[in-house]
């Protein structure tokens, strides 16, 4: 039995973690995954995320999003922390998931980090692939939701929030981000779909489900309605 | 102006960071290196280490080291946490240096990680040295000691200290360890130089500081006694 992975990818103020949340509890309450359990053709239903979806991720987080900015974190260093974070978050969390059977929410995986460390940082795009490869071994998700938002209204919706680190960092650089995840969902739309973002929480929670209907058909076909 | 960076490697219990110490009290001495730094040719002295040679290494060093055993590091994650040390020392701590002129004695460098993840713990050589690469953009020693100690004098050394975690690895991986630092010395004889670290403190420390000497003779030839 394999499960399925499904990612929330997005820009600061995007809604993914929202959203994601939304979903689990959608998910939990849906009659067609309660059967689908129940039959024993999904093992159950789990969040996590990246970076800190472990406890050794939880401590890189830690340093990734409050490192002292007196001593910076050389670029590279960093693309290194996000894929060691990856690595464990893997070999600890989803490869024993999935093989369970689970549906996995991750929010954030190898997309963002061709977004925000190749198009935001603008570094080296093949090496980032390279780590992604090295640290997923080769796992990618079955579905991406890619909560499309500007990046000026991203950020207009952070105002009541405290700003980290990477939140911080310039409009150029997150429009810069933005227009990476674009590219990404360009090259990738058998896995990428894209989620209009800006309109209502509640629009956008309903998208998803229908999206997720769509997709649960798929998946299990012969759990189709017997007319449909 | 550009310093020279002298690495110190070797197996649990060879005696490298005895030795780097003693280097480095004997250099901060030296009538020669006294000289070359009056005459503005070297920048200074100073002493790191890898893992943990910066305020964020530290942080990665207790990780690596002392993580709890309940959920193990997957050997993925431990190379590229490595890696990211690496990145981090490069950048904040070793080039800064050697751009001043700066002698750089470190203890661990590039050779540990091929030696104790690839012939040890036998990952992807292959990778390995893509990591090294990405992390040092290129950085390589000026000259590198290999404190040579078979496994089992090492380990026996060790019997009064607290095993940390990569101490407590079995014989065998320790002898891979060491025989993977071997093939490196004899794949990079320009580079590496063999000690026999099995000889008394002193004795080793006299061979290290002859072995300098010659040395600053190749690296400052003008510095040259003039009848020599």
């Amino acid at each position: 039995m394999t499960g399925k992975l499904i990612v929330f990818e997005g820009g600061e103020g995007s809604g993914k973690s929202t959203q994601l949340q939304r979903l689990y509890t959608w998910l939990r309450e849906s009659p067609q995954l309660k059967q689908l359990q129940a039959s024993g053709r999904v093992g159950g239903l789990m969040a996590t995320r990246e970076p800190g979806g472990t406890a050794l991720g939880s401590q890189l987080r830690q340093l990734l999003l409050d490192h002292d900015s007196t001593a910076p974190i050389d670029s590279r260093t960093e693309l290194l922390l996000y894929a060691a974070d990856r690595a464990q978050h893997v070999a600890e969390t989803l490869r024993p998931a999935l093989e369970k059977g689970f549906w996995v929410l991750c929010d954030r995986y190898t997309d963002s980090t061709l977004a925000y460390q190749g198009y935001g940082r603008q570094l080296d795009r093949e090496l980032i692939r390279e780590l992604n490869q090295v640290a997923t071994g080769g796992l990618e998700s079955d579905l991406t939701l890619w909560l499309k938002v500007d990046a000026e209204t991203g950020l207009s919706r952070l105002q009541q929030r405290q700003a980290d680190r990477i939140e911080q960092s310039s409009l150029a650089f997150h429009q810069r981000v933005q227009a990476g995840f674009e590219v990404l969902a360009l090259a990738h739309p058998q896995r990428i779909v894209t989620v209009d973002g800006s309109r209502s929480e509640a629009a956008v929670a309903v998208q998803i489900q229908s999206l997720i209907e769509t997709q649960l058909l798929q998946w299990y076909p012969q759990n189709s309605p017997p007319n449909s």
